[in-house]
């Protein structure tokens, strides 16, 4: 594994590789004293061209966690608002001397176009409508944490999938461990190519959800009412708002998950965010299995030793 | 203490601990090598809802020199521009792993909010009109160095009291520590529960600051001209700019204070800034105490040890 | 040497020496683990007025790779948008035990301004149209890694000399070690003391680079056109932009520069930027040198020993 782009094109395998190291680095969050030695003197620069505090700061912990070095650009910020060119921006972070850069830009494809021309590590924080690798592995540590395995289990995915490179990833990544897969949703917000995905598709959510063993609710972007995808937001929460009541319908014991930023009352609601009546929510705990993730990524992709079991001090 | 969100509610006892506290840290800024390992494997995590570089950079550098990891969120970059709550954005941060969350926010009472909804020390870095309780700490400690005392001293604070969190938190550690305050500004930048404070109130500068020990000056905000609340810069500066002229009123030996940035030739003229005329002006060392008071607090909330006396290596 | 304010008042011998360290501390550059503890206990801000990811960053890893703190401040979101003065922000940076200040200005002049009031270092990090001297010293460098010596070198710097602090800093590095300089461009974008300046002036790119050893060729800001001194961007191309073509009148082992962003296609084509045909065009390496004329000049300017061989650990 030289970058991660998707998890499209990561094998089982080597997604449940990443898994198991950051299972093994999750132990280092507990501890008082957060600090391994592991990538000292490495590198990372975050280069995000779009905005995004949680996926950042997740990356910059992780970084940091491993005494790697983490530099942050804020691409509006920054020489490439002069009109620079995406290539010559990515060739100078690696002159530079980045040992690996994460990349979020608003292009699909971005990434991979990045690590054409590097020879360094790219991690793909987001492209587009495309994917968020990091986020689909997080999403996947949870699952296996809360309900041990992945394979066989029934995963609704409900909101705006259309737009959403969260859900891209989720597919690819449950499928690939052997979980079923539903889109639940409102037309307008399906994927054209829908069909093409190995997935099961679902405009009513109570259908959509039934017996699911896990419900992954995405952010709704409020901008998509503007384009006239949706009615308006009442329309969408009454429809597609997942709540306790509706949650009657999925397996008892459903995890529910959410990327965050939530808009509570829109597409969750507060109970099930907090977990409340019963609800077993772990917005938090994906937030935390973040920070694992992205350490086991950058320890894959940056220490010398490559694939061997990360030596944890 | 497991936060820090106003002066108020600090027993005279935790804030002299803490002065105490911050008075040891001083001594390694003067070294040629600034860096203590008291914090590693802690992380703060800065959280600005408004710009501020001073205190930001002050408790990075603070943070930096203990060798804890400093994260900056810049809110108006962040998520929360999605509308993502306080509760939600504050229980992300706890969740990649903070150890502690420095929080500034406009609104009087987001800290304590903050605070009741985590299990992490929370440190106020100014709320709205409410509290400051950094910047009151360090002018308690820049009083205490250059006066030796702060029981019995008469603190004259000039300016715009009403919008001034400053104003609140030195009133409140000024009085537990005994000493006398006085507010000194145009009736319509008063607060208007001025006569329920411990204080004596003055609209006139001079009489004011007559035998005043300390004379504590505020920014004055331009944008106040527009809301009708002052006639005019001039004016004001005419009636309550704070220059050698009007320090003869005060003690011979008055210790003048400005929590910066300045607007020089406003409400602090420049004589008085940069200490001529034998006038005695601690601007700088308010800036460097601030390093120590920040050093002190993160030390207190962050070290496994709690309180016991700082272990400086 | 106390500060790096301009080349200009830089002797040739601390230009000689400041090359000799950097190319000590380029070796770090090449290792796996690039961490030195030589600043350790050492902070860096860096404070600019203008953004600049490329010159902000470059400065990052050079004090990260060298153990010091780096703390950056974005002065469009700090207290000076507030109306602080230049004196008061950088008395307060310094304050807050700032072992280095690096500043860049759209002043000419505010470097040296900086310096005048502070006890600590200040590096010139590009002032108004005046100076940029870590630019001119890593393209010194790269001259000096690709043709062995400076001295009795031709280099045409070609395009907007007017309002180009790279080609100031340029100029008077590269006279100093004895390199003859030639201005190329457009009359409307020449400096108007071009005759008190050491070079020759050209307004015909072919005769400005005819036997020339080294071109450098600058950005053009498109926002030249806005105000009537070029006609149009295809036109400054066609006359200006450096091509292989257009090379064909120089040295056949010429070496071309360029300090970033590129406008692939306007000042220079893509062919030469990417150092197709036999060009020797050497934009990366330039990019690396500067981190290390960076790790040079932090050295120099923040650790104790000063002069002293730079103690490569």
């Amino acid at each position: 594994m030289k970058h991660l782009l998707t998890l499209r094109e990561t094998s089982a395998t080597d997604i449940r590789y990443l898994l198991d190291t950051a299972t093994a680095f999750h132990e280092i969050l507990k501890r008082p004293v957060k600090k391994v030695p592991t990538l000292r003197g490495r590198a990372m620069i975050t280069c995000f061209y779009e905005n995004s505090t949680r996926t950042r700061t997740s990356f910059e912990m992780a970084a940091k966690i491993m005494s790697a070095e983490a530099i942050n650009i804020a691409v509006a910020q920054s020489s490439v608002a002069k009109g620079e060119s995406l290539k010559d921006t990515m060739l100078t972070l690696q002159a530079l001397k980045a040992d690996c850069i994460i990349i979020r830009h608003p292009a699909s494809g971005a990434a991979q176009f990045a690590a054409e021309h590097l020879n360094i590590p790219v991690v793909n924080a987001g492209d587009g409508r495309h994917e968020h690798p990091t986020q689909g592995l997080l999403d996947l540590l949870t699952i296996r944490q809360v309900k041990g395995e992945i394979a066989g289990k029934t995963v609704a995915i409900v909101g705006d999938i259309m737009h959403s490179r969260v859900a891209r990833s989720n597919i690819w990544g449950l499928t690939q461990l052997g979980a079923k897969v539903r889109l639940v949703g409102p037309r307008t917000l399906m994927p054209y190519d829908a069909d093409r995905l190995p997935v099961e598709v679902f405009d009513d959510l109570r259908a959509g959800i039934e017996g699911a063993d896990v419900v992954n609710v995405l952010r709704l972007q409020t901008e998509r009412m503007e384009k006239g995808l949706l009615p308006s937001l009442r329309e969408y929460s009454r429809m597609f708002g997942v709540t306790t009541a509706s949650l009657k319908a999925a397996q008892p014991d459903v995890l529910v998950l959410h990327p965050g930023p939530m808009n509570r009352g829109v597409e969750i609601s507060a109970d099930v965010a907090d977990g409340k009546y019963g609800v077993r929510s772990a917005i938090e705990e994906q937030v935390t299995n973040g920070v694992a993730v992205r350490m086991a990524v950058l320890y894959l992709l940056m220490s010398a030793q490559g694939v061997a079991t990360p030596e944890i001090q």
